[in-house]
């Protein structure tokens, strides 16, 4: 059996200048025989954010794509970077035997054995009613605390991390203080970077989603090595026929990848 | 005002043989001044089902776009032709001043008008734990006596209508003396033309989804035209700005059309 | 089959000042094959209003009467014209082949397909609870915002429209602002007129009980007519046997109607 | 401060048949210092049972009425006595200083104390969606394993006590090895006097509702006499004004009493 | 049978000085033919408060062993003296024929006889989490309306009453005026004395937790000695077999009573 | 920092036989960094399994001083051994630095990843009202296809390991086929050696409950070590004052070992 645990994250839009920080963020943390292959896509158009579900539901199918390839590849694990988790229910299906991650339910699986109650820091208040649903359906809705604003969008979290980590710190101060909080998420990949800083002013763990997501990514793939502990595929879990995804020849393109990074 | 209310009807796949029995059937029961038109995708490569949440997802993108189409040519209403409700949320989001209507949820409603509990009878079991989370997304689960497959995928379903029939009558009289339903959904768009001879010989309402669905959009569509209750544009429901679109270039190729018969 | 939509109106109280207005508004929005009867109660003593249980338990009985009545003259549906919807289960039991419908069930159902979310704007405090309890049963309550108050009795609603208008607009853009309702439901039938002028000044639909629980009763009443999708009448939706309601003598006092104006 | 805790018990049907043997059960059990006065309706026409909720829809007036009485009267409690509970909450509003208890909320209360999971036995599988929309309502779903009928109505409870019996036994025996029913609740007051054997028979506490209703309105009446525990009358707990009342005449005729015993 | 009731009250702490203070409060309200046992622990080291998890964990055995002697003894109801019900449900698996009651269960239970929503009155912020989670698990969530901290550790809460006073008459009207409390509980056994005055001030029900349960405990042991409604020892209720207690040597000691005096 | 993860697994009962395998399984599966100490207890009387609450209460106490032991000796991570996860809430209140983990909860999470439904194989009947409440307040209940009983104790799971493996493939069968689960939890650390086998004859995944709390223990001392995501200690996460502690001399005694072994 294979010592490496190879994890595979999508950037899910198709702009690659994140895929590097991420790439370096993820390459300082992981186990010494963990393999990461970081890519963004190629299909166009597409935006440089997923803030509107419009744009999420461009990028669903390519996650399909993605979990297909992880797949064929071999990856352990595949992880969608971003703290909607688009497709991801979809991804799961079409993934074969590798393990699909995404970062929110990572987060709250997370948070939950560190606190009774946590809240989630967003970008702007549109994100709210859905990333609320998300934790809803991951059965983690008695955690949340609350949902507090930063009221600054994602292609701009990274602009001035001055002024970001600012607006986090005064949101979790109120998040902890008024809603009770007893640990933070950052709910936006975008926002790396800054979880460091904000749990040692604030006093209670800050859960960053790219560090949650690509470490139980690793997790979870290692536990698929070791133990075979792969993807359902009974009832729900069950993919499309082998025969079907080709005569429809779902599969038959090249996997839209725009750029890709191993680290 | 105008008096005309127009509803797009989407089928969500590439596949156009059943874009006429379905305009047929919704021409035989619409207002007078209701203008039905019937699409069906270009999309390709599509399969001509969406039992699997990887066909789904290859359909979504489109589903905005439909969306999108549906606003600009001043549509009342829209639908997506198929039980699993695929990408309402996101259609909705982009739909402008059009609303977004689909399948499970105008049964649902209609449903519990008329019963207390009621059963959706569904092609194969791997639908039921999608289409079951659909049903308490939109706040059912409590009138969910239960899901009965019948064994037979979407594309057969209209092969041999009797034997379709059949075991639409065997498993609602299950749902009815085991579960205690007190009315039938009938759980895919492909079982049109057979509502009318199971209510007949159970003796209790039987909703067909196209049926239901159509009349919810006709319904809806001339709430706005009459009272401009349109869809909400405020937090969650706001869609991205229209710079960004163009930016993006996100709505820059024609709607993914195939197929589009007026009725 | 006949063409004609029949709707039975019923205001719930001993008091026909509000059928004409009521009548007015519903004659205006109608379809042309649409008949209308907006009948009130001759039960003495009787209120003028419904805020309070005890007032409401006074006309439950003749809800029931009025269904057996509706069902025995045919009508396709049935409105009770209150927002507590009080008797709508006890009245859809005896109903026979007519739809029972009520303003809150009507309203919800139309909202959540415009809004993920909706405030509703109550006269009182004192009707919160209970209302939150139907919006609840109804399936409604995640998509519920808040329920807020204008501080205005039933009987003073239509005193001073200008003063109810400017305190809905308040409430209302507190619940869009601090609640963040994405559409609001006036909560009570007695404010009519008031939905077009909120909606334009606030920005988000504003549903208007009387014309969302008419208009469900114009499109049931009608789906009942094409569909024969009436009632359901096995377990729980079973009525009282005939020869048992003959053998009490249930029915055999005349209809408890004050006054009967057809539209 | 009187030592007497007065509890007034309501059958609520047009029937005295039952009075005196409820009546001679109560006083049987009750406290030394307890008085009973039993009564049931005068109100015609009015069937024997409350199966049905057009037959409830009949006697809820009549329950306003008797708790606008034990007010006035200066009970201590009042017990509306059939298991679906029926015009509790309006009764509740308008009772004053008297505390209104109803046998399937007293059932449940005790039975949770006794054990995790229980299961009503019904008459009949038409009472079930009801019976369990009032257990939720009390919020106690999570301890119902189940309801298990026996196929007996009201009227025929008493009229073979043996065959009902033998039926609760059977349908008892079901809930325990099946739904794993932990303590059993009799759903129908009228299934007087067939506990004891069925608890002796199947080693489980069996909740009778005559006797949980009766000794805890004997209990709450006892607490209102000694710490003054009575009815809150805030928010939606308050009472329409006397001023109002006496307006419109509501209360003007004298209560709805056919028959009342004391004991 | 024996006429006389007989109530075991466990001071849940290695602390006797609120054993006299609470057996004089019980004393002064208790039946004629009830007989109270008050205790307080022997083990040592423990805490005079159990306002944190650490401190309940130390106690729980000592439930048990209590639960154990209760039933060995034939005490009818024994209850645990903390309002966090701390080994409630340990205790109820081994107490044989004995009822165990607690405050936070019995006071739920009595409220919701009082009022639809209530508000439970907390010491320290620290409580709120888990005391909610016990009327979740109660099922009663649906009628907290809030809880409301004083600020005062549980050591504290009778070393000035006349604070203690005005901090829960502040919260209290804070509870009733913003979250709509309609009544509301002392969330800790050691304000005891205080509720009369709250009550009178505030003009809603206040109920007293130790009131609360040991009347709860003398009526539920009434029902008991009446109709042997005693903890059913079924699936989930089942105790150990006596001899795999007596192999392990379980109930070996002495129960650890350091203070035991009799009202 | 150090490199080392370091982990202390609890059996929490008074029964050193099952150290030595577990331990074994767990060395055999570690990272080479991972140092492993197992325990179990020194108090007497204990009993040598779990399956009764009357047992569990009696180790609550230690779990809590080995949760405090655990961060005195800078333990990363602490496991309690036991699937009911006794006192888990209460050791991670007093744990410090210390993550603690319980393979009840590693395991749903873990499941939750892996498909969309599972079911938990119980030994006995007894176990799953206590477990389903633990599935529920993890947030899995809507994953649970079912609880199946095999009908074996703890004593005598690992006595006939053959006639153990038939009977959970039996039960998995039955929970695969008749309640859809699409993955299965063994629900007993003492089942440990059998997911193997149980996984390559039914073809979905088998989380063994070893496997997955030590590897999540592992994991999420990983996080501490990295990324100081250690437990929160604001609001109900706050443990008891340290001078209090001394004052009451809660700590003073020894940690509760009777075993311990490194791995």
């Amino acid at each position: 059996m294979s010592q490496t645990t190879r994890v595979l994250w999508v950037n899910p839009v198709g702009y690659p200048d994140y895929d590097a920080p991420m790439g370096g963020l993820m390459a300082g943390v992981k186990a010494a025989d963990t393999e990461i292959d970081v890519v963004s896509l190629s299909t166009a158009p597409l935006p440089n954010h997923l803030e509107y579900r419009t744009y999420e539901a461009l990028i669903v199918a390519d996650m399909v794509r993605l979990a297909r390839m992880a797949d064929a590849e071999a990856y352990d694990a595949m992880v969608i970077g971003c703290f909607y988790d688009p497709g991801l229910e979809d991804a799961r299906e079409i993934s074969g035997r590798t393990v699909v991650v995404a970062p929110c339910q990572a987060s709250v699986q997370i948070a939950a054995n560190l606190a009774n109650r946590f809240s989630i820091i967003i970008g702007q208040e549109k994100w709210a009613v859905q990333m609320r649903e998300r934790v809803e359906a991951y059965g983690y809705a008695h955690n949340l605390a609350s949902m507090r604003a930063i009221g600054i969008g994602v292609p701009d979290l990274q602009k001035d991390c001055e002024l970001t980590t600012a607006r986090i710190l005064e949101a979790g101060r109120i998040a902890i203080e008024e809603d009770k909080a007893e640990a933070l998420i950052l709910g936006c990949t975008c926002s790396f970077g800054m979880n460091e800083i904000v749990q040692r002013e604030l006093g209670v763990p800050v859960i960053d989603p790219i560090l949650a997501a690509f470490t139980m990514a690793e997790y979870l793939g290692s536990l698929r090595r070791r133990f075979d502990w792969s993807p359902s595929r009974r009832w729900s879990c069950a993919p499309p026929p082998e025969a079907e995804l080709q005569a429809f020849g779902i599969f038959s393109a090249p996997p839209p990848i725009g750029n890709r990074v191993r680290y």
